[in-house]
């Protein structure tokens, strides 16, 4: 008899976005007047089109496949070499960080890749979690068996959750007892909370005393905007000794439906066997991506690639500027509706208290119904997130003005 | 202190095809002359450019997503409902299989699927391969820590090894204890062979009787030359309810570099809670997809509806019949040498025993160091394989027509 993986069924309800697009879609079912002014703020997609020198060089890519001199078949399951190594030097080396090319692992998502990276690990670590978190973090531990069952409050056995309120910035301090494995996202989805420096060594410094590894998500780093905030992990010494990072081209080229992400292993970076031998994990995951994966789409290798041109930095900077144009103006506009706001300055999210009491998915049904925005109901990334909503900036300049004036003309 | 997944530590040396780059890679930097010549016939990797017919829609997909109006961010994990109704409809229901459109989930690969597929079965699972087998299946479950350590010829302790030999035509035969998973791979990479209707009956007989799972790899159904052959499992009645099938427009579309595939799960496919309660597999994987994957780049799954298409169809057909050329010039060419040949009927594979009783790497090295042919060593595919090679016929014709000559050319 085939048996299934009994640890699915201890996932709560569906995926936080599945869910929102049903409610949206039964309210739209229902109320086709007000579906025609909807605005949706609630999932993280950009909304802008792709950088003009990606699409160039898609184009290019296509017509190679179309050649019999030119085309590629199956290329390196961890990326070719031209998008490594632009990767390395532009987001690394030129930014003073010692990272190689053959540390740079091409995937298809930071999704992926943050789910994937629990196959090399051992299933006694112990893991820490923000919270509120990406909600993948803890559902792929779920599937892999490393958690009990939730509690009422969604919060699962045997995790160790790290809460992230106003009181520390929303921005996890270390725990005093030991945990093996540390999940940090900054800027952060989805408080829109960015790490300093200080906040950052904290975490290095207690991963090198307890030899855990960050797993360490810097998909909005391309958001950062001040000078003292760090965009990578390795820019904290010692973090090549006890850090992976991810990355992504979806929030800063908009690529996330042309799907190109990155994750870095340095060679430094070790975990113990069941014996306790300290044993590199960079030969393992590579083992992984080759033998469970087949590389990314040699099309959108060129078009990431051509993120890292000069025309492609520029097309890449006026996008991020756009957005956080967005975040400014829907930032201005909750606080004049008299709302408690965070984020929205390094980051394409703003993170917002419900106001009178209301919980997370009672405010998501009021500003869906009255003021026909989708937002994000806080309590679908933890409990911790219960009472607040995000608001992605990621739309047009019109879109967001006008879910500003929305959010002012509510009455809670 | 974190902890790497020792399952990782059984593997044996290198996943097959790396290890034979870096044998090829040796031999032509000491051989520069006769690396002029060579001729790869290795890796199963297609050769022949992309389809007219994908290369325009992928031209235009990428022009939509130039434009803010047409723009595509996320899409439905699963896939989009335009490339899952080519699939269901074209692939299925055309041929008088009942499949819903939304049972066909799109991903990046089979190789991905094969592999991800054991996310969402339990670990108590007794599980069933071919020898000799795609080296995947094996070391998929090998990492996920379904076997113990491997023996000296390379099989895994906990593993049911099905062998395929000349006795059986290569199609294992159900074995008499239970085994509640088992992979199936028909035409077969490596031996080419295909399965016929009783075959398939067999082992179809055999899940229902046992309600064990049949995974079943249809890679390469697109090769098949006779009527009687089936194409999909689910041309067998009953497969509904105990088999899941991968496809892959790697071998028909040449897709190997462009990265799209799919897997078929029923509703009416049932597996285990490990209280024995029988339970539908569909949401497990839909929830496996929905969390730990972000879909396929739209551009690539314009690129695969347009293989659905009267001119794509036209024009894979003729990939196909290139390719099914080249399997027919190389089983005469290798016969006429002298040699043993099975497969190349059904499959772009020919299997060939390796005469004087010479192992499969001495074989490969003797090829490629006196024909500067590479082949791919039987024993890489399971001890089983042992004594074999294989040729892949993915090549032009003029390749294929040198290579059956120094074939012939070659003493043993």
């Amino acid at each position: 008899m085939a048996y299934l993986n009994d640890h699915y069924l201890k996932l709560k309800a569906g995926y936080l976005f599945p869910e929102i697009a049903r409610r949206v879609r039964v309210f739209c079912e229902q109320n086709p007047a007000a579906a025609k002014r909807l605005i949706r703020c609630g999932i993280g997609d950009v909304t802008e089109p792709l950088p003009p020198a990606s699409v160039a060089a898609m184009h290019q890519a296509v017509e190679e496949m179309a050649k019999r001199d030119t085309f590629r078949g199956y290329g390196p399951e961890q990326g070719y070499d031209f998008l490594r190594r632009a990767i390395a030097q532009n987001d690394y080396r030129a930014r003073g960080m010692e990272v190689a090319d053959d540390e740079i692992f091409v995937s298809d998502g930071s999704k992926c890749d943050t789910g994937n990276i629990l196959d090399v690990l051992g299933s006694q670590n112990r893991i820490a979690i923000s919270d509120p978190v990406y909600p993948v973090y803890v559902d792929a531990n779920v599937m892999t068996g490393h958690t009990g069952e939730a509690d009422e409050s969604g919060a699962y056995a045997g995790l160790v959750y790290l809460p992230c309120t106003p009181e520390n910035g929303f921005i996890p301090v270390p725990p005093k007892e030991v945990v093996d494995v540390i999940y940090l996202c900054s800027p952060n989805n989805p408080t829109g909370a960015a790490a300093t420096r200080a906040q950052l060594e904290a975490w290095v410094n207690y991963a090198q005393a307890n030899k855990s590894i960050v797993l360490f998500d810097a998909a909005y780093e391309a958001y950062i905007t001040s000078q003292s905030i760090p965009h990578s992990i390795y820019e904290i010494p010692g973090a090549r000794e006890c850090a992976i990072e991810f990355r992504s081209c979806s929030k800063n080229g908009g690529f996330t439906g042309v799907r190109c992400a990155f994750s870095v292993v340095p060679r430094t970076l070790m975990a113990a066997t069941r014996r306790g031998e300290p044993t590199p994990l960079h030969p393992l995951w590579l083992r992984r991506m080759s033998t469970k994966f087949n590389g990314v789409s040699y099309i959108v290798q060129r078009g990431a690639e051509a993120l890292y041109s000069p025309a492609g930095k520029e097309q890449v900077r006026a996008l991020i500027d756009h957005y956080l144009g967005n975040s400014k103006v829907l930032v201005s506009g909750a606080k004049a509706a008299g709302l408690t706001v965070y984020g929205g300055v390094h980051a394409p999210y703003i993170w917002v208290q419900a106001p009178s009491g209301l919980s997370s998915w009672q405010a998501f049904d009021k500003i869906l119904h009255e003021a026909n925005v989708v937002i994000t109901p806080g309590s679908g990334f933890g409990s911790k997130g219960e009472g607040y909503f995000r608001i992605s900036a990621f739309n047009s300049r019109a879109n967001a003005e006008e879910v500003a004036r929305r959010l002012q003309a509510l009455k809670w």
